[in-house]
C-alpha cells in the first residue's frame, strides 16, 4: 500500500481530508462519532469502498466515545451509531453493507464479555473489513500487473485508486503492483471534468507512490492515443451489465472509442461486486444527471454565463465490444463476455 | 451581426474586453495607440481575424491622438503606429496583414490632401477591412445554413464565432444565418479545456443572439453524439492541409471520431485563407505545445499537484476521412478533398 486514506493509531481514527488534496495532505483526527459522520457527509472521505471501511472504524470511535461498561450497553451504542452513520450518504451501498456487518458482529457476541474483550472483537471485525478490501485490490493488482511490461505507459480516467479504497484501488492497483515488480511505468491521467478527480486525486496518489505521471485534459486523450504514447488504458467501473457494457465516470466511453480505433487494449478493473448480472445491457443502467453548476464552474470559479443550459451526465456507458478484458479479483475475464462473466462470477 | 466585438463611434474605438466575459460585457474606450496595443497584447481582443480588424482601427486612433496636420506627417505617424501594433502579437498573421494594408493605403494617398480628407480615406480602408471579413463570414454562413434544417441541433468545439472575427464568425455563422431564416437551432457547446473558450465565449455570444445553447464538458460530447442529441458537428480550423487534414483546437479530433462512429456529419467551416495547399497532410502541420500551468490550473486556481508532468498540445489534427465537407466562403467542398480543394481554392 502506498497511500493511507485513513489511519487507526492508538485507538484513534485519522482521515486524510480529500477535499484539501492535492495541495495539503492533512490527516484529521475524528474524536467522536459526529466527526466521522461529517467526514463522510462532506466528502472528506469518498469512494464507495473507502466509505464503508471508515464507517466500520467509526463504530469503534462511537464505542470509545460513549464508553459503554457492559456488552449489552455496547450493543445498543453500535446500533444507534450504525443508523446514524448510514444516514450520512444513504445511496452508498458499501456504507450500509459495512455498518450492517459490524452490527451483525456485535449481535453475535456473548453478553458476558468484558467491555475490553468486546471492543477487541469489534476491532477485529473492522480490521477484517479493511483487510478484505486490501486483498480484493491486491488480487486485481496481481492479475492486472501481468499485462504490464517494463516501460509501458497506461492511460486512466477519473480516480479508481487507493484514495477510493483501502489504499491500492482497482484501476491503479495493477500499476502499483507493476512498480513493486520493478517495472518502470508511466501513467497518463485524464483530469476528469467536471470534478477533476484525475487532476486532484490520481496525480496526487501516483506521485506519492513515485510513479511517473503525466496530467492531460480529457480532450487530449485522443492525441495521446493517436501518437502511440500509451500501451493500454485501464479504468474502473461503477456498474457492469451482464453483457459487459460498463458504466463509469463520464468521458470513459470516448477514450474507449479512441483506443479501439488505434488498437490500444482497453481494460476495466473491478471487483466481482461491481458486476450486476441482473442488468442485461448498458441501456438498462440508469445514468445520474448532476447539478449544472458543476459544469458552469471550474474549481469554484464561474466560467460560463449563469443562465446557460447544461447537460451533466455523471457517467457514460462503454459498449462491451470496445473492452479488451475485465481485470477482476477472480482473474482476467475475456470475451465473449455474456458467457464468461456468467461463468466466472456465479 | 449579433455581437459587436468592438465599436467605432464618433471617431472613438471601444473594444469588448473578452477577458471579462462572460460575466461582464464591458466596452473599453481606447483613447490612445498604447491602449489599442495593450488590448491586443493582454488578449482583451483575441481571434486572429478580429485582431487584424482592430489594429486597422488602431491606426485611426493613432492619427487622431497625434493630431497630424499634413499628409506627410500623417504617413509617418501611420508607419510608426503600424510597427508598434505589429509587435503586440508577432505571430498573428492577420495582425501584420491588416496593418500593412493600412500602411500601403497611406503610401498611395496624395501628399496634397487635407488632413481631414486624408483621415477619411484611411477610415474608409479600415471599414473595408471590416466589411470584407463580414462578407467572408456571411458567405460561409449562407452556404453553411443550407445544411441546417429547422429544429436541428449542432455541436461545436472552442470558439469560432463572432468574438473571434467581425461579429459572425466561421463555425457559428451558419447558425446565425439559420436563425435569421427562422429556423430553430440548438447548439451544444464543448467547454473546451484548458482555456474554456466554449464555456466563456461561445455560450456568451450564442445567448446574446438568442440561440438555445447547452454547455457540456468536453468529455460529454461522446454521450451527446451517442444519444442522438445532435444532427451535425461544425467546428472552425487553424490550418487545413492539401489533403483536407485539419488542425484545430485540441479536442476536435475525438469529436470527429465519435461523430464518424455514429454517422453524424462533421463539417469544418473556414475561409479560403485557412487552407494551406503547400502543406501536404496533417502530420506536416507543427503542433504548438503550451505552458503546463494551463492544465494544472484554471483562472489562477491550482487543481493538480504542482510537480506533476503535463502534456499540453494546443491543437490536434482531424484526419480528412472523418470530415464530411468544408464550409468555405467559396462554397461547400466535398470529398475527394485532394482534388476538390485544389480546384476550388486555386
Amino acid at each position: 500500500v502506498t497511500i493511507k486514506p485513513f489511519e487507526w493509531k492508538n485507538r484513534q481514527l485519522f482521515i486524510l481530508d480529500q477535499t484539501k488534496l492535492p495541495h495539503e495532505s492533512h490527516y484529521e483526527l475524528c474524536p467522536g462519532l459526529t466527526d466521522v459522520f461529517n467526514a463522510i457527509k462532506t466528502l472528506k472521505v469518498r469512494g464507495a469502498p473507502l466509505i464503508g471501511i471508515v464507517a466500520a472504524y467509526g463504530i469503534l470511535v462511537a464505542l470509545l466515545e460513549k464508553n459503554g461498561k457492559r456488552a449489552g450497553e455496547m450493543k445498543k451504542i453500535i446500533t444507534e451509531a450504525g443508523k446514524f452513520l448510514i444516514s450520512a450518504r444513504p445511496t452508498a451501498v458499501n456504507l450500509e453493507w459495512a455498518v450492517r456487518r459490524m452490527m451483525e458482529k456485535a449481535k453475535s457476541l456473548d453478553k458476558a464479555l468484558t467491555s475490553d474483550r468486546f471492543f477487541l472483537e469489534m476491532e477485529k471485525e473492522a480490521v477484517a473489513v479493511l483487510r478484505e478490501d486490501l486483498a480484493m485490490s491486491g488480487r486485481i493488482g496481481k492479475f492486472g500487473s501481468a499485462l504490464i511490461k517494463n516501460r509501458m505507459s497506461i492511460l486512466t480516467h477519473c480516480n479508481a485508486g487507493g484514495l477510493a479504497t483501502s489504499g491500492l484501488g482497482t484501476a491503479l492497483s495493477p500499476v502499483y503492483h507493476a512498480k513493486e515488480q520493478g517495472k518502470k511505468v508511466t501513467v497518463y491521467a485524464d483530469e476528469t471534468r467536471p470534478l477533476l478527480q484525475g487532476a486532484r486525486l490520481t496525480c496526487y496518489e501516483l506521485l506519492q507512490a513515485g510513479i511517473k505521471t503525466v496530467l492531460i485534459c480529457d480532450s487530449m486523450a485522443g492525441t495521446v492515443i493517436k501518437q502511440g504514447k500509451v500501451d493500454m488504458v485501464i479504468v474502473g467501473a461503477d456498474r457492469i451489465a451482464a453483457n459487459g457494457d460498463t458504466a463509469n465516470k463520464i468521458g470513459t466511453f470516448p477514450v474507449a472509442v479512441l483506443a479501439y480505433r488505434f488498437k490500444v487494449p482497453f481494460y476495466v478493473a473491478a471487483p466481482a461486486s461491481t458486476f450486476d448480472l441482473t442488468t442485461k445491457e448498458g441501456k438498462d443502467i440508469p445514468i445520474e444527471e448532476r447539478d449544472p453548476s458543476e459544469v458552469r464552474m471550474f474549481a469554484g470559479i464561474k466560467t460560463a454565463p449563469e443562465n446557460v443550459d447544461v447537460f451533466n451526465p455523471a457517467f457514460d456507458v462503454t459498449d462491451h465490444e470496445l473492452i479488451t478484458a475485465f481485470i477482476t479479483d477472480r482473474g482476467i475475464i475475456k470475451p465473449p463476455f455474456k458467457v464468461n462473466l456468467a461463468r466466472y462470477l456465479k
